[in-house]
């Protein structure tokens, strides 16, 4: 069973849990956006199928966003196609750059759908550890490319481990790939939420041949019921997504293109006057957690909305996780979930909750600890 | 590149193009299921990720229609998934059924979209033609199952070539699959469209354990771009499809199936009460057709908004339906793409045109092969 609808029964095992699982801010979208949605349904044409590729007017949104902030070329209409959220992208990369037996290396911790789809697609997952920080290690890496190798995956900010992997390291990994021939999927879903500082780099803008981006407005603008993401190929790319695109989704559904479109309008400052109230969540649980060093350890991060805590432990994760639930009402996610070989870690999701409720979830976390792990 | 794209580029270059070629309806979605969407969108759960296996209201209302209309058992809450459209939930199934090599037996002519899904699923497509009048032969199937196989797929009412297939045929197909230990799976996404008393029958209703069902909102109630469609199980495989579903799509768009729980509301006398005005387009074609019998014969076809019509000439159907576009601005989907090893074929879509636009198209097209292929 995939991790989230397991801790989710759970919790619905567990009336009052509060959540720091599931990987979402607990905004929705811009209320002007839905506001547009009356009118633009009016247009009978709306209801049928729309471009594989997406909204034409929406590709071309997103191509001014990829400009303005993230200094990749997107231009003449063969780069972008509008997906049902970033999951679905990713396995469109996928299925268009892999043949069954071919490898893919996902950095250890890693995103749990990201090695899921990787097996879907009949292809095998070569998980590299990051350091001790959930750093990359280009070395590690480099290693790991064999004749098989289709693609090196990085997710920065990350999930789940909330690092951001600094510009010359993304840099590093794409020359890296270009060098041997293969793709850097670069999933950028969590751009914008960064602290302290950090910033983003899209490895997109180094290499316009050997670079899949992925973009995603389920976080950045609360939309992730909405399922609407981008996925940005290279040019020679473009005809063979479009057969993966049609047979996979045919189109994004079309009102949560219109939305999304309305969205871009907005911008990311939508999400950055969010990104303080989160950066005070993340401040309070980061200080709950130094008052109990002898139990945890949480290596620095600084995006996303998550830490990966090292707990101080032998227990395993999920038994762990499952006692947090059920004597302490509050769920995280276990870390064998991110394929980490070794210890017990819990990732701790900080996007959900403001004010109130966080303050109350973090106390139940370190109580929970301290009572299961810290006797 | 996928047909329908190209023949949509073929359009954009021919302003005025009357389009006898995508497979979608007239009509959009219940005017009273729109209505609804303020309402849902108030509640902020709704824009965060609801059930992979979708809104629980949602599949208890598919399961009553299930009961109801199609004589299928989906109680237990662990048989029906709702997918972002019917091809998501087609790809859903190979990627829980299949390995790579592993073998899916489609009948030819086939539906495209299967096909490619087959190919990108690491698996091979065995393609056994259907007889003269595109009625499957039970020992051609028989004959093509190997240790590797892992399902046979029918379609009915039949895209692309509009025919129904009897109640006791689709028994047989479903028995010989259970007999052999594989799946049929049955796709059923034009089960309301029928004309001249024939019968839609659904294989699910005679054996929950080897049959996989899929249907769609898409067509029924003119929500081709919303992408809702269901998902019908056995119960044992319910687990390995909350992985894919998770995987894939992680749960199909909410407002969608907001939409879809409203429409299913006013039930299938929605599809219904549009069902003459198709019937009239339909009898329409047939006449006209009749009157250039040296030219196309049409086999008998009750079913979908599908004519397969096969044309008497030597030329191959791709050009011939790229020179109706570009001189005779009428559109329409060439055989080869249903995998028609000979003879020259025409898929003709009359759902999606009433009244003086379908007259016209069709004027267009019987004067476009008298000119092309009559000379």
């Amino acid at each position: 069973m995939p991790i989230i609808p397991t801790v989710a029964d759970w919790i619905a095992g567990t009336p009052g849990t509060i959540s720091l699982g599931q990987g979402v801010v607990h905004y929705g979208p811009p209320p002007a956006a839905l506001r547009k949605i009356p009118a633009f349904l009016k247009n009978s044409a709306h209801h049928k199928y729309v471009p594989d590729a997406g909204l034409p007017r929406l590709r071309k949104a997103f191509e001014e966003k990829l400009r303005a902030e993230n200094g990749i070329d997107a231009s003449g209409g063969r780069r972008i196609f509008v997906t049902a959220g970033a999951n679905q992208g990713f396995l469109n990369a996928l299925l268009c750059l892999c043949d069954p037996g071919d490898e893919v290396i996902l950095l250890s911790p890693y995103y749990f759908n990201h090695e899921m789809a990787v097996g879907l697609a009949g292809c095998r997952a070569v998980c590299v550890p990051t350091d001790g920080n959930y750093q990359p290690r280009l070395a590690a890496i480099e290693a790991a490319i064999t004749a098989r190798t289709r693609a090196v995956v990085t997710v920065s900010p990350n999930n789940p481990a909330g690092v951001v992997y600094p510009p010359d390291t993304l840099r590093a990994i794409n020359r890296l790939c270009a060098g041997r021939g293969i793709y850097h999927v670069s999933d950028e879903a969590y751009e914008y939420f960064t602290y302290d500082e950090a910033t983003h780099y899209s490895p997109g803008s180094l290499d316009a041949e050997h670079t899949i981006s992925l973009f995603s407005m389920s976080k950045s603008y609360g939309m992730a019921s909405w399922r609407v993401g981008f996925l940005v190929v290279p040019e020679h790319l473009f005809d063979d997504m479009m057969k993966v695109q049609d047979t996979v989704i045919i189109c994004a559904p079309a009102v949560s293109q219109a939305v999304a479109l309305e969205a871009l309008k907005e911008g990311r400052r939508y999400c950055l006057s969010r990104l303080p109230a989160i950066a005070r969540v993340r401040e309070g649980m980061l200080a709950a957690f130094s008052r109990i060093p002898d139990l945890v350890t949480v290596p620095p991060s600084r995006g996303a909305f998550y830490f990966l805590a090292k707990i101080h432990t032998s227990m395993d994760a999920l038994p762990l996780a499952e006692r947090l639930v059920r004597e302490h009402k509050v769920a995280v996610i276990p870390g064998e979930t991110f394929g980490i070989g070794k210890g017990c870690s819990l990732r701790v999701s900080y996007g959900n909750l403001s004010g109130e409720a966080a303050l109350e979830g973090t106390k139940r976390l370190v109580r929970g600890l301290i009572e299961i792990v810290g006797r």
